[in-house]
């Protein structure tokens, strides 16, 4: 792309070269743990990125793309969480409060990831919450193989595991949100409540299933 | 206050006398399911009342305060749930069922107040959310009190009913958000998961009592 190298050379000061992961981590900075991404400008990303304007059109058709772009990645955060979850399975450690400490702390990271999934859950854009929706799902899933797996090898199946996943995924990310308003000396409360919450979810499908036949 | 009547006499077409009512409901017919109150400009909604933008000042400081007091006036829509559920104890209706039912009837509702709520759990200013967090604590505060009214009358008491009320508060609510972007015909769907989530919560947090001793 010639014609946009001669654009960026005129620019004096401005970097000439930047990559999309680049721009995807200086919008993170501007977020923080409270704004959403639906209120994120193309210019003062570029401005943040230390680029002109037009260089972001490289990388990103305009704003909205970038937005979903981020809340994908943020995704990532969701893997260390089911990544953790096994090696707790793994080494014996209370599985269900292990979990839920790996949330936490990737509610609480400084790389701010899972905070985007986070804000975006209610309001925004429809494509927006397609996305989120979407890195829920795909957690959701994991966590129903998961869960069959696990019950199954300790001979205490699940009733409707599918619908008790989706509880525990909605559930959590609702208390993760409501975390992110609360101060951090609040976590150790949050965590026993999260971790109660999640094994009257799993012990009441248990019985369900004994209870149902 | 007479000066702000020659002050509506000059506007010509304009309503000269309007309530704190009128107010509310004009910025709730602005907001429809999908718009969050922090987007609503004092103009519009002074507009969609057919007022002068100045007459707005007699009822509310600014529009913040309007919107706050939006998610007040939402909180009926639970009271209307709590009311229902009691009718369904009464009547020997199924009540987890008959309460879920009662919600998303709310959610569906045209008066679009549960919606407010629904919409404004994670984004937004910190007053807005202390305004739904308070409607929240509320109704999880109700529930509360019905659980355990309602399980020692059965002689099968709950271990930790404020967890569960949490839980099936914060869950009910992220499903509810989740349903305001979903098709209508998704609803029985909807109504029969969050209706076994709500029963897994309390058959765990019956049992949980019981383990623990």
């Amino acid at each position: 792309m010639p014609q946009a190298a001669a654009n960026d050379a005129s620019e004096a000061g401005r970097k000439s070269q930047i990559s999309r992961d680049d721009l995807l981590a200086a919008a993170l900075r501007l977020l923080g743990p409270h704004r959403s991404v639906s209120s994120l400008g193309l210019r003062e990303v570029a401005r943040e990125a230390d680029i002109a304007p037009n260089s972001f059109y490289r990388h990103f058709r305009d704003i909205d793309e970038l937005a979903v772009a981020l809340i994908e990645l943020s995704g990532e955060a969701l893997r260390k969480v089911v990544d953790q979850a096994r090696v707790n399975v793994v080494s014996g450690h209370a599985v269900v409060r292990g979990s839920v400490e790996a949330f936490m702390s990737q509610v609480r990271s400084e790389d701010g990831l899972l905070q985007v999934l986070l804000r975006e859950g209610t309001a925004g854009s429809d494509a927006f919450k397609r996305a989120v929706d979407r890195q829920l799902d795909f957690f959701e899933e994991e966590l129903r193989v998961e869960l069959v797996r696990l019950t199954e090898a300790a001979d205490q199946p699940l009733h409707d595991p599918a619908v008790a996943a989706k509880a525990i995924t909605r559930l959590i990310f609702a208390m993760g949100a409501h975390a992110l308003d609360r101060p951090i000396e609040d976590d150790a409360e949050l965590i026993h409540q999260m971790t109660q919450m999640v094994t009257m979810i799993l012990l009441g499908s248990r019985h369900l299933r004994t209870r149902l036949g």
